[in-house]
C-alpha cells in the first residue's frame, strides 16, 4: 500500500515567507517598513499563543509588529478609538484584532469590526473584505486560513482548473471564502455542511477534498478514493493522540486515509503552519497598495 | 410519457404581490407610502421596456414610482448628485438604477453604484448588498433574479433542506447569490460554469437544477433525470421560436426535458415573470426597515 504524499505547511510557508521578505525589503528601500498592529483585549491564552508566534516570526518576514493591548473589561468606545487611530496612522498597514472579543463586547463585535478601514483589514473582519472575496474584487483581504490552503495547493503545483472540489464546511472563515477562491481558479466546487446528505458520495467523486468540519475522525476511508488530494483544515483536540497523552489532530482519520489518498496535509504541520505567513504577506500587500495611493 | 409540472411565474408573482400590497397598505395606514425611484441615463430600449413594466404593475402592489431621468451623455458628477439626493430623501425607500450605464460612464460604474445607501439598494448594486448575500446578513438586498427563483421554489413547496442543487452559472447577478441563498436554506450546492467538466454528470445527480448559462438549448435530455426540478433562468433569443418567427427561450431544450423532469419553469412565463414582484417586495421591506430606524 503506497502512502499519500505529505503536503507540508512549513515548505509552503517558507516559500511564501521568502517572497514576503523580498517584497518587504523593496518597500524598506523605498522608506516604508511594513507594519502590523495587533489589537488584543484581555489575556486569552490562545490569543497570547498566536501573538507570540507572530512576534517570533515577524522579523524573518521583514514585518514590524506593534501591539495595542486593552483590558478585558475595556469600553467599546475605547476599542473603537484605538481602531480609528490605527486607521489614520500611515505607519500601520495592517491590523489584526483577536476575536472573539471578550464577553461584554461580543454583542457589538460586528459593528466594531467594521470600524477598521478595509485596506488595513488583513484578516477579513469587515463586510467589505467579505464582499471582496465574494465578488472577486480587491477590497480588503480574504481570511488567512483559506488563503493558506491556496498557498499549499499552489506550492505543490496542484492544478485546479476544471477540477471537482468538495469543501466540507460553510463558515465565513474557511468554507465559504475557500469555495469562492477555488471557483475563481475555475474549479467546480460543491459545498457540503451539516445538513448535507451522504457526504462520502460527494467527496469520493471529487479531485480535491477540503475538510473544515472541526470534528475529529469525521473524514474516513469511505470518504476518499485513490489519488485524491486531501486538505485537512481543522485543528481538533484528540484525547488519544500522541500515544495516549492527547494532542492536536485534524478531521481526517489519518492512518486510514494515508494509504488511499494521493496527497494529504498533516495536522499539525499542514494548513495551520501557513496562516501566519499569509498574514505577513497580506501586510506587505497592504503596504504596497497604500504606497500606491499615498 | 408524463409531462413535467409547469412552475408558473405568474402564480408565484401573484402570491408575492398579495403579500406586498398588504404590507404596503399597513405602511400607508402608518403614513408611509413605499416609494421606488428609478434612475435612468438615456433611452435604452430594454431599460424603457422594464421601466414601463414597473410603472404598469406598481399600482397593484401599492408602490409609488418616481423617475429620475438623465441624458445618455450626463456627467458622472450629476448622476452621483442625484443618487445622493435619493439617499437623503426620506420619501424614497428603494432605488433602481438601470445598468449597464451608458458607455462614457461604464468605467466608473462600480464606484457610482457604491454611492447608493445600502438600505435603499433594492437591486444589489453595492458591495455591501453583495456582502449581505454572502454573509447571510441584513445589509441591503439580494439581486431580484435569484430572489425570484427562491419565490418560485417556495410557492410550489419545493423543500431544499438536504437537497442537492446544481447551479449552472457563477455570475454575481444569478449563480453566485443563488448558491448562497440555497445554502442558507441548507441545500448542498454545486456551482457549475464554463470550465466545469462533464456538466451532465453533475446535473443528473442533483434534485434541483438551476440553469443560468444564457445559452440556447444548452440544457438537454442528457442533463436531466426523472423527477428533477428544473429552474430555467436565462432569457435567450431563439430565431426558430414561435413557429419560425423568432422568440424568447431559456437554456432548456424544453420539448425534450418536459418529458423527463418532474417540474420546470417555462421561458417566457417563469422566473422572469417574478422579478418585478421581487423588486416591489424589496421596496416594501426597505420602507419597513427605514421606518424602524426613523
Amino acid at each position: 500500500m503506497s502512502k499519500a504524499r505529505l503536503l507540508l505547511g512549513r515548505e509552503a510557508a517558507a516559500s511564501l515567507d521568502q517572497r514576503t521578505s523580498e517584497a518587504a525589503a523593496a518597500l524598506k528601500a523605498a522608506g516604508i517598513t511594513p507594519a502590523l498592529a495587533i489589537v488584543r483585549c484581555g489575556e486569552n491564552a490562545s490569543d497570547l499563543a498566536y501573538e507570540a508566534g507572530v512576534l517570533k516570526r515577524s522579523k524573518a518576514a521583514g514585518i514590524e509588529v506593534r501591539r495595542v493591548i486593552l483590558k478585558e473589561n475595556c469600553e467599546k468606545e475605547s476599542l473603537i478609538r484605538e481602531i480609528h487611530k490605527l486607521n489614520e496612522d500611515p505607519g500601520v498597514h495592517g491590523v489584526l484584532m483577536f476575536r472573539p472579543l471578550p464577553k461584554a463586547l461580543k454583542p457589538y463585535e460586528g459593528g466594531i469590526c467594521n470600524e477598521l478601514s478595509p485596506e488595513k483589514d488583513v484578516d477579513c473582519m469587515t463586510d467589505l473584505s467579505n464582499a471582496g472575496v465574494y465578488e472577486g474584487k480587491e477590497l480588503g483581504f480574504p481570511p488567512c486560513t483559506p488563503s493558506a490552503c491556496m498557498e499549499i495547493l499552489d506550492y505543490y503545483g496542484i492544478d485546479l482548473e476544471g477540477k471537482n472540489v468538495a469543501v466540507i464546511g460553510r463558515s465565513l472563515v474557511v468554507g465559504r471564502p475557500l469555495a469562492m477562491m477555488l471557483m475563481a481558479r475555475h474549479a467546480t466546487v460543491t459545498i457540503c455542511h451539516t445538513r448535507t446528505r451522504d457526504i462520502p458520495s460527494i467527496t469520493r467523486r471529487a479531485d480535491v477534498i477540503v475538510s473544515s468540519a472541526g470534528v475529529l475522525n469525521s473524514l474516513t476511508a469511505e470518504h476518499v478514493r485513490e489519488g485524491q488530494v486531501v486538505i485537512d483544515v481543522s485543528i481538533n483536540w484528540d484525547p488519544s493522540g500522541k500515544g495516549g497523552k492527547g494532542g492536536i489532530a485534524g478531521d481526517a482519520a489519518f492512518d486510514e486515509i494515508e494509504g488511499i489518498a494521493g496527497a494529504i496535509t498533516p495536522v499539525p504541520g499542514g494548513v495551520g503552519a501557513v496562516t501566519t505567513s499569509v498574514l505577513f504577506s497580506h501586510v506587505v500587500t497592504a503596504a504596497q497598495r497604500q504606497k500606491g495611493k499615498g
